[in-house]
């Protein structure tokens, strides 16, 4: 499959996913309306619907209703636009563009973003633990624990933590490689694995799916500092080099750009080869594995 | 029931919640070290742990295993506690005390105040989704279910939109009740109602606590009002007349303070009324409602 064909695959399914996330997220209505315009504004800002995708097409090994993994999906993105929002923050990472936009707190104010962002972490919960999701109550239980595990201070924000104290400091590849799994990693990996809670998956397909995300999503991180090397304003959407001038520990950084091109092109293939127990119903996750190390956005 | 041996039971019980939140909260181990600091430092910075102990002796009334209980109180006290660490962000309330210490972003620093309250909120969640919580998936679920729709956009967060929002604005009464009731009804009513729901009440016990909820909440916000217009710093543990001092809407500020006592009063009474249906079970829930409008701090 060519890198358009893939890239136009992921766009039908980023317009389903869309399409769900506007029937999921609460209009602007009442007093309070600005927060829901927040979160709205920082959700429909654009992205690829990365993670959504690769819920769905988990999800799609297991047969699982398409419908109930796109609730999945949603409330993944919001999971995803939560923590954009308040890593873009003036006390964090200090971003004014994201995804070419001007960030939350910059199109409406910091306190309005902090907000927008508990509320999109908050429904997401909300989301799963509807019986929408699932009829059965021990699984859609068992999707909440999962994501509160993988976003939670032992992943997700856990990352965050590590790797704003890393700024200026020299940081080892074994410390980098761990911050990612905790700030990309485990919500990747969460989206790879929920379809497959879904679906009642064996430990063995749920071990595997664990394993492609492991691996694919640390090619992710790798291609993205490449790009964030590389790219420029246009392209990206965002200020490039900026990680490198705030003195953050990234792979390009410790590894230089060759040997970070090798590793990506590695894990990706690495990331294929844990696929081989599914037939070509894992073939878009396959595309997935090759498309991050290949992409120019 | 006098007041001092009411503010002891209360003592008695906040010790069993903080021995439970002690055991629940990660250490601060690892690189990501700080961030457990910081979540660690809001909780146990003090507080009476009312809402938690709303929770335990909502519980009691339907023969909760107290383990149980004190678990689901333990994932309350992290999301009001996550709400005070990011409403006293310098871009929210920016206060530099609460109860008599220096605020998370003050102690810590902001980037660390955010992701701090981030991994309360997420924690609340792993907490009610964890099998330990409620052998029933069923339950662990409607806990879940319930919280978010409690403390999210049409929940604590929106309450939290609406009073930045109303800064420096007239708002009439109705406005006042309607958002003190989501920024901080909707969770004291989720403490009440958690108990029944971990209990099987019938649908009659549920909308009595709410009920009593509805009204002991707001007289609890009445009477904060009260003592943020007449108490010191020394008793407060934080600066009083601040909401005044920004021009926020209070009870007060509309009613003046003889309205505003009588008010509370009235709804003291009107939760115990609700209460009616229970027996002696529901007695400390009865005193509970008379120590709101009655404690010093």
């Amino acid at each position: 499959m060519s890198q358009a064909l893939f890239e136009n695959t992921l766009n039908v399914m980023r317009k389903k996913v869309e399409d769900k996330l506007e029937q999921l997220l609460p209009n602007a209505e009442g007093p309070e309306g600005r927060l829901f315009q927040a979160m709205r504004y920082a959700v429909f800002a654009g992205g690829k619907r990365f993670r959504p995708f690769l819920a769905c097409e988990s999800a799609k090994l297991f047969d699982v209703q398409p419908d109930a993994a796109l609730r999945v999906a949603a409330a993944i993105e919001c999971i995803h636009t939560y923590s954009l929002v308040h890593d873009d923050l003036p006390c964090m990472d200090d971003d004014d563009l994201r995804r070419g936009l001007p960030t939350v707190h910059r199109k409406f104010d910091e306190a309005t973003a902090v907000l927008a962002g508990d509320a999109l972490l908050t429904i997401a919960f909300e989301i799963l633990a509807d019986p929408d999701t699932h009829q059965d109550p021990y699984i859609r239980n068992e999707l909440t624990r999962r994501l509160a595990l993988a976003v939670g201070g032992h992943g997700m924000v856990g990352g965050q933590m590590i790797d704003l104290l890393s700024e200026g400091t020299d940081v080892e590849i074994g410390g980098i490689i761990r911050m990612q799994q905790l700030k990309t990693g485990a919500l990747i990996a969460y989206a790879c694995e929920a379809g497959a809670v879904m679906g009642h998956a064996s430990t063995e397909a749920l071990h595997a799916l664990h394993a492609y995300a492991h691996d694919m999503g640390l090619a992710f991180q790798i291609a993205d500092d490449l790009l964030d090397q590389e790219g420029d304003v246009e392209t990206l959407g965002k200020t490039p080099g900026k990680d490198a001038n705030v003195g953050k520990a990234t792979f390009v950084a410790i590894m230089g750009v060759e040997k970070a091109r090798n590793q990506a092109r590695m894990l990706a293939d690495q990331a294929i080869q844990h696929l081989d127990l599914f037939d070509e119903k894992a073939d878009l996750l396959r595309e997935a594995a090759r498309f991050v190390i290949n992409r120019r956005h």
